[in-house]
């Protein structure tokens, strides 16, 4: 079997190999990046791989791609693999919304994954880590509405967001190559363009993608996506309205039991999820799960959750379907 | 006149000194601390003012003193400044939510600073950004729930908070002395400690410094408060639902035409609030605002503000209330 990581010297490809090789997936793995790249090295499982430069002829002898490269790039090479018959998990934003495209988190609706017709889109980031959170509490008091404000690492900007920090925290006029402001001691209330109701595309993203994967065209997300200067965790403080009244303590034991969750949620003991905590790891921390006392109906909940935005947010989730498509 | 900063040597303190010089306060200013602060030395309106020890016996020459000490000291030397006929503004929380003591931001309720018995209490930072960003809305479409979630600067620990960032960036085992947690590159979902419900005293504080400001004890404030690594500017993301129709159009025409507001609201053209620029200066700006398109009965809108913690969040608000009181 061989495997194509797409995009592979970027932060999200770096760390696609890095999980293949966690996960032990036993295969022959090719990377291919622009031809800037072609030519530099990176170990796999004690092997050396070059990096060889992205063409039409690429995927020859390849079975499966995982994509880790930006819309208008995937658009032009998915098709060049889907045509020599690559099954291609893309991380991307391009084909998420396609109708014959499943948009799949293993631990919600893996069963989706069978659809596909040569292309399993990767959901967002930000939505992975909310979803993964939520799950468990929307299967039991059927989540209806959805607030939600981010609080979203440079990594997700790739390394030149990463380098953007790291040297901005040096000195503030270091090039800004990531972001249209300074990151560095500051927040930005911006990820992606804004449509003409002022809701940027990564604002979008939550509703849209959270309605497909759950197969619930009714979900309600108010989103507001900010950028903040923290390495590569995403952190959310998501308000939830349920179908259900709600109940703190089931809560917290359906997300303790919860598959890709940890319960960290005893805050007078200084318990609770941080983005630190969470980083260079697959699961999501869960905590500060609280009723809200303004619906008096009962009916609604606060929660806090932390997620390594380059792992699950992005190449773990990534390699969980392809571990789901070749097992 | 004499007017006494007590608690000068802090950061809240300093930055009173400097907004009664900006704002040409001709007053005689004494400035006091603990006892081993006594000594130190600053400057004001060209003059050297030397840092005396606090004692009961402070207020006899004083007519207007200014605090920013914590709780437990506030409740301490406040009744000797009152004994001595002084009219304290007093930063700390332990007043607050008395009957007797208006809690006052000068461009939503003066008028309550008339109803005071010698104290006049300062609201809460975080709760002054929002109440300001607001307050045009509120008066317009009578806001009824409020769901907050918080982006709070290092400052609001003090001065220590501000070194804890610092000397954290440089080596992230530097000493914490502020907070729980390392703070730099991470964000700490606790400011306060916590009630049996898992709600911080932060996050009371909006609903009930609220509700006595507006004269409205129906609101309902739900709010998650996190410590971000920004030096000293707060920013929230605030949802809000109101008895009448909201109208984009016309809250940002309210906004730009507010009391203490600078509307930067053209997300297009990347113009929003960010907590950098509202350093270092007295108003509250706004932007990101939008219909809450998960209530189609339109009674729901989103913002986006940031305010300098230090300054209107605490020091500025003190002086605003100070003018008030002597005019």
């Amino acid at each position: 079997m061989k495997i194509a990581i797409v995009g592979a010297t970027g932060a999200v490809g770096q760390q696609m190999l890095q999980c293949l090789e966690e996960r032990n997936i036993q295969a022959d793995v090719k990377l291919l990046a622009s031809a800037r790249s072609a030519g530099k090295k990176f170990s796999f499982m004690g092997k050396e791989l070059v990096v060889e430069e992205l063409t039409e002829n690429s995927f020859k002898d390849v079975d499966y791609a995982l994509g880790a490269t930006e819309n208008d790039l995937a658009k032009k090479w998915i098709p060049w693999a889907n045509a020599d018959g690559v099954v291609v998990v893309d991380n991307s934003s391009a084909f998420r919304l396609c109708d014959d495209v499943p948009l799949v988190i293993p631990e919600i609706n893996p069963e989706d994954i069978k659809k596909h017709n040569g292309i399993i889109a990767n959901p967002n980031c930000a939505t992975i880590i909310a979803m993964v959170a939520l799950h468990e509490l929307y299967k039991k008091y059927h989540i209806k509405r959805m607030i939600v404000s981010t609080y979203q690492a440079v990594s997700g900007a790739g390394v030149k967001g990463i380098q953007d920090l790291e040297s901005q925290l040096k000195d503030p006029n270091a090039p800004r190559t990531a972001f249209p402001y300074q990151i560095a001691y500051n927040l930005i209330p911006q990820i992606g363009g804004f449509d003409e109701n002022g809701i940027s595309s990564e604002e979008w993203k939550m509703q849209n993608e959270a309605r497909k994967m759950w197969h619930d065209p009714n979900l309600k997300v108010n989103c507001t996506c900010i950028r903040v200067p923290v390495m590569r965790s995403h952190s959310e403080s998501i308000f939830i309205e349920c179908e259900e009244e709600v109940n703190v303590e089931e809560a917290r034991q359906l997300i303790a039991n919860g598959n890709g969750t940890v319960l960290k949620d005893d805050p007078q003991n200084k318990i609770y999820p941080m983005p630190l905590d969470t980083t260079d790891q697959d699961l999501v921390f869960v905590g500060r799960i609280r009723k809200d006392l303004t619906d008096e109906t009962g009916h609604s909940m606060a929660i806090w959750c932390c997620g390594d935005q380059i792992r699950k947010g992005a190449a773990t989730n990534a390699v969980q379907i392809l571990q789901e498509l070749i097992k």
